[in-house]
């Protein structure tokens, strides 16, 4: 946060640019579910602005969503690590094996296999195809290129990813409860749905 | 949980079924971040398995992922409302107006109103017709739908939806690193990306 301007000994004038970052602060805490502690992590990780569009970007993001890895020595973590490797292979993304995505997302991936429900991973493809990858990801980088200045672009890294994902889950949330209400329609029709069942 | 089977007045043996469900719960709260309390509420919520299959999904994915509405009177509020009611009317989506997902949804969009990128919002047909909706909820559905117990079904909507929207994340991450790594390469082409650029 930028200081205010002193109007009296004790007293600071806080201004609209202040108001604004407050606001943001709170949407991204309240609504995207974001640690205080992050917020003030972010900052500090993207002082640094000289460096090339495309690090100061991965910093943001791996700054909000730091790397989670599956837990070392079980045969779970290995499978998904390689099932991830073999994905981003196979789907040809410029992306580093150890980018701090494909950690998280094999640590995810062990988890489905720890729980029994590894046969989740089928729909993998489907998902990595599907635009919550290529599509998505085109949209929120035109969304962030329409800045130019460094700090606007981090700015709308920080909020593409924790306002986009909080936007993306609900879209997934609803367009499940539309499969859900036609795969497992009620006798008497659809719009009966709406209504409390008991 | 079940309860355990006494060995001793002040030992229990659990089974390979404890050992599972602990494996789930642990699973869903360190992996998925979901907070302990919610896996409790979940098992109350759907303890009730006579309901028609639709309802207990929808009653289990509202427990995970409650609603959360804009702040009252403000007109980022009315105006992501009604954002979310054409959306939902122009999808064609069985869902009801209120749902819970409908209701988070207009928050995330109030929050990006009045943090001032609201332009985001120029993207959001592209976000719910990418299969971060119907193909992915298709998909989603298909994976709970291979279980024939309700008890089992539960479980499997619990777990897509935690953990699903955690590989969802991170393949969102993934396509955007790659997007950026096209759209911003370095002089000295894309896999100099793979080392620290200081």
């Amino acid at each position: 946060m930028p200081a205010g301007e002193l109007s009296s000994p004790n007293q600071a004038h806080y201004g609209e640019r202040h108001v604004r970052r407050l606001n943001l602060i709170r949407a991204l805490t309240d609504v995207g579910g974001l640690p205080l502690a992050s917020v003030s992590k972010v900052v500090e990780a993207v002082e640094d602005l000289d460096r090339p569009v495309h690090k100061l970007l991965g910093a943001a993001a791996r700054t909000v969503d730091p790397a989670r890895a599956p837990e070392p020595g079980r045969e779970s973590g290995d499978r998904a690590r390689a099932l991830v490797g073999e994905l981003i292979a196979r789907r040809g993304w410029q992306v580093p094996g150890d980018h701090a995505a494909a950690v998280s997302l094999a640590t995810a991936l062990a988890a489905l296999l720890e729980v029994g429900h590894g046969d989740y991973l089928d729909f993998l493809d489907e998902f990595a195809s599907a635009s919550a990858s290529e599509q998505i990801a085109e949209a929120d980088l035109a969304f962030v290129a329409r800045r130019q200045s460094p700090e606007e672009m981090v700015e709308r890294v920080v909020v593409g990813t924790v306002l986009g994902d909080a936007m993306l889950a609900c879209l997934r949330r609803l367009a499940q409860s539309d499969s859900s209400a036609r795969r497992y329609p009620r006798p008497d029709g659809p719009e009966a749905g709406r209504t409390a069942s008991r």
